[in-house]
């Protein structure tokens, strides 16, 4: 790795004048002033305006709000560059460069410190606001933070509803100007949700310009706040950021010294440069642990997707409402239809053996489940006892002696204070039991009430259980928690999380077919999602007649999934069954990897399309995924990243012509090439449809006979 | 110990009239009806109104309320009769003897049930609403509790302000309709508070009609329900029930099968009888543990009094915000008032053990104090880490070889969640240290917040400390926790509470005089008090010269609260210093048990003085306690509780002549005398004064030359 620091200390005569900033490839070049005592900033790609000026502070309460009265102090320029290695990732090594730029204020009047850290990188801007620790400014609440992000125009917006519960919206696309007009409909019901505005929105907030400009504004490092929201002037076309409260409608607790969480601004003329920005990495911590080697990239089946259908059931016993410890289990009789019992987890765990996956994850495994959920429970599991047909040291030895992982549930609808009293015995068990992963999730409203799923004190826990699980060298796998900001860079032992509308939707009505052609340029910006893909039966009355759900997919993009919804952790959802009737296209699941080297996007636009192309981590290999709109589109890409001269065998898995998600979704084809570093494809993706390729170095003899492409 | 038990079902025809239950003599009548579909109750003491008709019922939050349109389906009749030991308390056994009448409620249109349950004691009522498990009524959240206590008259009441967060106020004695008149000057200033109404007032709330008859409400067995204050109707002198809210406003949320707290109603011709009345133990359940060989009654000085009057600091440093694991205490200079150093301790260690104490509590020990209070600190203490000056290894041994504890000391600052984060580690570092008891506190506004002192979340997480604590072989000393309501009969290892204005508020700038003539009857009805009593040198001034304060009692009188106020943790609260010029006085304080096998009333007038005998669990020795208001009174008493025919020797410490609490507090006499079950004493009680006797069996020669009383 190689590290360079320079550092410039500005004198004060200069602190009159605007303070600028360029990124290293001087595309970007930031413009910080003090206008009317207010601190503003701007910026511009290539001379076009990006975020246009904008001011910075925070609203407090019972104290004079850090909003105004400013002026500069100090001011420092550096410069950093650095390259690292992530633990797992979409690539080996990632450049941290960015020319930095500190603006001490004062204001005035209160003689408070307010510093503002702006980073510049070549693939974009990030920032922060820190309070350095100071007599008069020890401790404050933030009322609100009042960060603008002033657009240049009526973009288009690839968004979902501002909420403080729920990311489980289908995205809306539209102009900045429409948003007011679409909010209702956007608003779609969700178990546990708090919309707050007819223009509120959520990041990673992906737009596009008229004149061609991507822009996506996040953030990165949540810890120790609430997650950020934006609220549209749609006058003005200027966000304001609206913070998640608490249950007294404050934002954030604060102590000095200390940050907020770091505002992100990624723009490029190149759809692709937003998907391959790692400003959201770059901008947190180096990992926290020293010893790393316990941390694995996961493969996984589970008994999961037929609950999600309603085939069958978490719960045991057909009850209205069970108490723990209390309701006697051995005298209740089963519904029949609980699927984790052990002699059905152990046909999964022989699926899993057969096909090389590392793990097989079991929900409904323990006490509770007959009331779990929407009734403000707070006792609602202990993480500890299973139901009476699920056999803990049985199935652990099973796995065991099959070379297979369980993995560990831990479903806590939102009683967070009863999670975090039974953690410990509860990741005691599992290292008892030989699990070193848990999913866990927060269905439903939080306890303690009026707390909300993206504010400080929920941040905190979620970040809490990673830190706990940590020290029992366990991996989470965390839904319905608030969306990632690049915390995996610096806790590599949170694999992934959900924290938008995942497959399960595809069970309970459907997703946009456009929906995977959008998470990666706004939910995934923040890092990996667990989004479950795999499904080959997309009619889901066939596993539940009462479900009249059609999965929004052909079975070629499914594949194409794996490579183009970047995760360490990627399920294969569907029943052992589905996969059975179509083992020829189920085997590029198995050979797919979940860590690579290299990360390359061929084409892509939000909403339209996407195609990925990844080498593999631990070997030659490369694997493209191509996911598809609803439009009926070919797609035309080149081989260019091969290394030259060599031959490999690209196996593609696409949709056969007349397939088509809705009438016609389990048309593949699947045709294997020779191909090199000159090779082009030209494919045609039907509407919800999609492609995948395996390219692997050739064995002897494996060419023959293989169309060159 | 003997039990019967009858039952006698109603049979349907009879339930049109009215429901009665007479108490076991026959002196208590309850009445029960439906009027106009709403449940019914009254109460009368031979004749006398003590409950006015009052109706019962819960409003719920979006369900139909449980308030009327209600029909009895069944009741049942029973008699109850048991006599049971205490772990430790008042007396050795206590009759457990009871007629209960159950109704159950049938809600016409919603199909809901409902039942209550009263059981009518010889000094009073307790009853509370039950919901069986039912199709119709699994989980509700309860908006309030409407449980109507009407008054007969315009009764004398000892109250202090209705409050989510403190009890912290000197009591107010006037007329019920006086109340709303004088609450803005009752609500004195608290770091925690939050009145609610005008005329909201607690319980244990102490009356007096006008005919003479005592009358005392409050609740017993409070677990998964938020505390209940009383809100009056001052024209129609009733009083409702007024729960304390959550974070948004509910106030409990329920699981059938389940029930709400009981209420009580105490009543009495004698103001005695409500002291001695165990009604609030009998409604509790019988001890949970099985091995109760652990819990033992504790005497204790300690590393406090000097805080609390600001001779010494609990902080180490003099900072204005400290964060733990980041501030290096190593590199920070001590303010040089911190008390909790070792060779500190130690001299506090030397005192217990030459004078006999079990144990001291030392607080200040550990890492945070700097900014533990009033800034809503998440992460304030991790009751691990000392202070560079508190050698816990030293302090453990050296105790150790002086036969003396420590007691630990648990200060949460309301951070509930970061308590529960750190509690399995806390109390095994106590085992680990050989620490058997903490002190635990609560002060400052509760964490979540928006959740009260005294609502469902805090009473859950008091009672899980209370039961983990048990775990560990831990007693708990609960600061700042909810009032007590008899949950020690079930839990032992909950020695005492605070949760009333304390000892502290004397150097806070004092108590009203007569307040120890006032607890007993209200905040002591629900258990023992933490009450710190002992201060022999009343000018705080001495201590600290910046504070004015001046404790408003003779040193006569301090030691009668070491029988007046009952606790089985009782703690000699001022300085080594102070007692060593007192050491004759200090005698009682040494000789007074904290355990005993009966208690007597021998006068008693809430508001004015109350004077106990009480016998050593362990002995034949008795003690005798008297407190006295701000009035002169002359105290007559008679010994005839002594066995007959038995010579003991008596010592007197009362008043001097010319003693007052105000100009003259260490003005006291020591009088021993021969005395039998024949022997009367009259002792002139000087304002703030009071007098305390020990009557030990005379060993050979004690008796020669003292004069019989």
């Amino acid at each position: 790795m190689k590290r360079t620091f320079t550092l410039i200390l500005s004198l004060l005569p200069f602190l009159m004048i605007a303070q600028e900033l360029k990124s290293p490839n001087e595309n970007f070049k930031l413009k910080f002033t003090i206008e009317e005592g207010k601190p503003t900033y701007q910026l511009n790609l290539k001379n076009k305006e990006i975020i246009k000026p904008s001011t910075l502070g925070l609203e407090l309460v019972d104290a004079e709000d850090l909003l105004g009265d400013f002026e500069i102090i100090s001011t420092k320029n550096s410069t950093f560059d650095e390259t690292w290695k992530p633990v797992w990732g979409e690539t080996a090594t990632i450049r941290n460069h960015y020319n930095e730029l500190v603006v001490s204020l004062k204001q005035r009047q209160t003689e408070r410190i307010m510093t503002i850290r702006f980073r510049l990188f070549n693939d974009g801007l990030g920032f922060r606001y820190e309070f350095p620790q100071q007599e008069k400014l020890s401790y404050f609440t933030v009322k609100e933070e009042k960060t603008q992000f002033a657009m240049a125009g009526d973009h288009k917006a690839w968004w979902i509803a501002g909420d403080y519960d729920t990311q489980e919206y289908d995205y809306t696309t539209s102009k900045l100007s429409e948003i007011r007009g679409l909010m209702d409909k956007a608003i779609t019901s969700n178990v546990s949700q708090t919309p707050f505005s007819e223009t509120g929105v959520q990041t990673a907030l992906m737009m596009k310009s008229e004149d061609g400009i991507y822009i996506n504004l996040h953030e990165a490092a949540l810890t120790e706040y609430s997650a950020m929201h934006l609220e549209l002037d749609d006058e003005n076309m200027t966000f304001t950021s609206h913070l998640t409260p608490d249950a007294i409608g404050n934002k954030a607790y604060m102590q000095t010294p200390t940050q907020t969480p770091w505002r992100t601004v990624i723009a490029s003329e190149k759809a692709g440069d937003i998907l391959l920005s790692n400003i959201t990495l770059n901008l947190n911590e180096p990992v926290a642990y020293e010893d790393v080697s316990w941390i694995k990239p996961v493969k996984y089946i589970g008994v999961w997707w037929e609950m999600i259908t309603g085939k069958s059931s978490w719960a045991y016993a057909d009850l209205p409402s069970v108490k723990l410890g209390e309701t006697d289990y051995t005298k209740v009789e089963s519904n029949g239809r609980h699927a984790a019992n052990t002699d059905h987890v152990k046909k999964y765990i022989d699926f899993a053996a057969e096909h090389g996956f590392d793990q097989v994850l079991v929900e409904g495994w323990n006490e509770g489940w007959e009331d779990w959920f929407d009734k403000s429970k707070d006792y609602v599991f202990d993480f500890l006892t299973p139901y009476p047909d699920f056999d803990v040291e049985e199935l652990r030895d099973y796995a065991k002696s099959k070379g297979v992982k369980l993995m560990m549930h831990h479903e806590t609808s939102g009683s967070i204070r009863n999670y975090e009293r039974h953690m410990d015995a509860a990741y005691q068990f599992m290292v008892d039991n030989n699990y070193n992963a848990v999913k866990s999730g927060y269905v439903g409203d939080i306890i303690p009430r009026g707390e909300h799923h993206y504010g400080q004190w929920a941040v905190n826990h979620y970040l809490y259980a990673v830190k706990k699980a940590g020290e029992y060298g366990v991996m989470v796998n965390a839904h319905e928690a608030v969306r990632p900001t690049g915390l995996r860079r610096t806790y590599p032992n949170l694999l992934a999380n959900e924290s938008a509308r995942g497959t399960e939707y595809e069970a309970f009505g459907g997703n946009n077919v456009d929906h995977t052609t959008i998470l990666p340029f706004t939910r995934q910006i923040g890092g990996p999602m667990d989004y479950t893909p795999g499904i080959f039966e997309t009619d889901i009355s066939k596993l539940n007649p009462n479900n009249g759900s059609r999965v929004r997919t052909t079975i070629a993009r499914q594949l194409a999934l794996y490579v183009t919804m970047y995760s360490p952790l990627q399920m294969a959802a569907d029943l052992p069954e589905h996969y059975n009737q179509h083992l020829d296209a189920f085997q590029f699941i198995k050979e797919v990897p979940v860590d690579w080297s290299e990360t390359l996007i061929l084409e892509a636009e939000p909403g339209d399309f996407i195609t990925y192309a990844r080498k593999d981590k631990n070997s030659e290999n490369w694997f493209v995924g191509r996911t598809n709109d609803e439009e009926k589109r070919t797609s035309n890409i080149k081989f260019d990243f091969l290394e030259k001269g060599k031959d490999y065998v690209a196996t593609v898995y696409k949709d056969a012509k007349d397939a088509h998600w809705e009438t016609n979704p389990k048309a593949y084809e699947i045709i294997k090439y020779k191909v090199n570093s000159k090779s082009k494809l030209s494919v045609d993706c039907v509407p919800g449809g999609g492609y995948a390729i395996s390219i692997m170095e050739a064995e002897k003899g494996e060419l023959k006979g293989l169309e060159r492409l």
